[in-house]
């Protein structure tokens, strides 16, 4: 594949047993059509976005979609409400109504157009239209760039839980244009940043140090910065699940954080708090309870507060949210065992374990002691 | 894998990739534990079954699910009302909140008792439970013991069309107790039985031959007659679906006489006109279809009439269905791409095709002297 554009690019393969996507990265990519057009199953298209994001990018998207004279393209859109509280199944099915009404078949292609949270409920959308349709990303937060877009975890939430239905399912491609992030509120980076610093802490002690020394460029939008952190994100993140699909073992690592993590969306109610906030306070009571099992120096820890501080993210939980607030919903997370809580701790900076023997009164004790705001 | 109980029984393995999973097929495995046990993920078991099927079978499959005092499982069940209308989302989301408000975590597995309509519920809700969790089936109708027990394919109906919202999921093991046979009703009866006859049609003009002769003996419930149909009938899909498991080419065969089936379905009202039945008038559409094309002579078609009449099947159309009215149906069908309709036909008796080349005029005049009731 060659650009027809002049466009500056990287391009990182995920690779999966039958299926193996590109992740195309660089500014301006929304206006190229030899990024996109590719991957489209036939001349059915669907774009699914939202309120914020559709008067910013969302007619750049369609020209490029809809193709010239000679191959013409049925471009048609669903614009959903913003914001977590919009992930329910009611808005897959206002995404399913829509692709009925306009009579598309099983040749047709999703495109999700917006943060997590879109391409969440429209790549759950095209896994269960017709039992599955063909569904690329264009993620335009730095969160579902290094997130969303390796791993094929698609769904909704539940007034029970958050993401307790949905499906693995795989983009035929991601485009990541890294000029969408200018329009992104500097809270959003920071939430973003949270889960690039997960990578460094879980598994790569080097892009921790890196991350380190330029988070103040990340933070000032240096595109080059940006786009590295980008690429090393979701080069660690395709690894892990490369090895391991549908989370069974080793993916499990990518919860860093985030069974603390959801238990402070689910009490604060989801949106909130942003999803890379809870994570990173998450990942601080992580670390911290990986301290008291005797893991983690005190050295260490005080760099992952630092780290954690610099990208602006909270250090401390919900004042209003007791131990028992933690517990009643880490009870219900999807890593657990019959009754065993499971939690990703850091055997070390740069290395993480799942461990399932924490003793209760040690978290008891953590999750009453960590700071309250 | 030896039965504890002495039960007789026959086993096939439908071969798929990375997943192998066992139909048992006998009477009385009901009350095997042997035969079940060792396909649940843990010990979280949620039954799911229907108002019909309930007061006949639930207590017994309880039973024998939950274990004995070294080794006992939490078993619940979710009672759904019966019939192709509650085939909805609406009824999944109560599977969904059910398991749920149980607290069940991905370890747990959904267990199907009862038809078609209950094990694409019950397996659409695995497939989407935390991003899918074990299914076992039990399928209590001869159309689910010889369709649903082989394929994976899973999911609801929306107000458009028929299975528009699925996936594909498979099951861990399928058990098919031919005692549940006993209480299903003859109209029901020959509604699998229009199943049976396809994959004669489509594949083995052998067994369409045993067919012919056997009819009789399977209509009056000969329960070696109905065990070796239910064998030959799984084989038959297994190895179709083991070529082609996600419908890309060769599985579109399946759908012998289904297209213009679906269509009857989706006119008179899902639920008015049996599954089984609509197939069977289908069919005979799909022969009369294969016959104006030169491909079945008038002998063949006799053939296929005359055991469509003797299985107790409708052998005309509904009365107040135009040429239109099939035509609007069949034109959403998902087998087509784009815009051309796509029809599985059969090139001789015992070898089926998808053609996508029909005359329009040819059609049109089928679908208007056809005959009506």
């Amino acid at each position: 594949m060659t650009a027809s554009s002049a466009l500056p690019y990287q391009r990182l393969h995920v690779e999966l047993d039958a299926r193996r996507y590109p992740i195309h990265v660089g500014p301006g990519l929304l206006d190229a059509p030899d990024m996109l057009v590719p991957y489209l199953a036939g001349r059915q298209v669907m774009i699914v976005t939202n309120e914020t994001v559709a008067p910013l990018y969302l007619e750049r998207l369609k020209r490029t979609l809809s193709g010239d004279d000679r191959d013409v393209r049925d471009v048609r859109e669903v614009i959903l409400p913003d914001g977590e509280h919009t992930k329910t199944l009611a808005s897959v099915e206002r995404i399913w109504d829509a692709l009925l009404a306009a009579g598309f078949n099983r040749r047709c292609t999703l495109v999700a157009l917006g943060g997590g949270v879109i391409g969440d409920m429209a790549g759950f959308a095209a896994a269960c239209y017709q039992r599955g349709v063909a569904f690329v990303q264009v993620p335009t937060t730095l969160l579902s760039q290094v997130d969303s877009s390796v791993g094929g975890k698609t769904g909704v939430n539940h007034p029970r839980g958050k993401n307790m239905i949905g499906a693995f399912w795989q983009p035929r491609a991601v485009l990541i244009d890294t000029g969408t992030l200018a329009t992104l509120p500097a809270r959003e980076l920071s939430a973003g940043l949270a889960e690039v610093i997960k990578y460094g802490l879980i598994q790569d002690a080097d892009f921790l140090a890196w991350l380190e020394a330029r988070m103040p460029a990340l933070r000032g939008l240096d595109v080059e910065a940006l786009t590295e952190a980008i690429l090393r994100s979701c080069a660690i993140k395709a690894e892990i699940v490369a090895r391991d699909e549908t989370e069974q073992g080793q993916r499990a690592l990518l919860n860093l954080g985030h069974t603390f993590g959801h238990a402070i969306e689910a009490h604060q109610g989801y949106g909130n708090w942003l999803h890379g906030e809870a994570v990173g306070a998450g990942m601080l009571m992580a670390a911290a309870l990986s301290q008291r099992l005797g893991w983690l120096a005190a050295d260490d820890m005080a760099r992952v507060e630092t780290l954690v501080a610099d990208t602006g993210l909270p250090v401390t939980a919900p004042a209003a949210m007791s131990a028992d607030d933690f517990l009643a919903t880490m009870r219900l997370d999807k890593k657990n065992i019959d009754d065993r809580l499971r939690l990703v701790l850091l055997s070390s900076l740069g290395e993480a374990c799942v461990y399932d023997d924490t003793p209760s009164d040690m978290l008891e004790s953590l999750l009453a002691d960590f700071p309250r705001a």
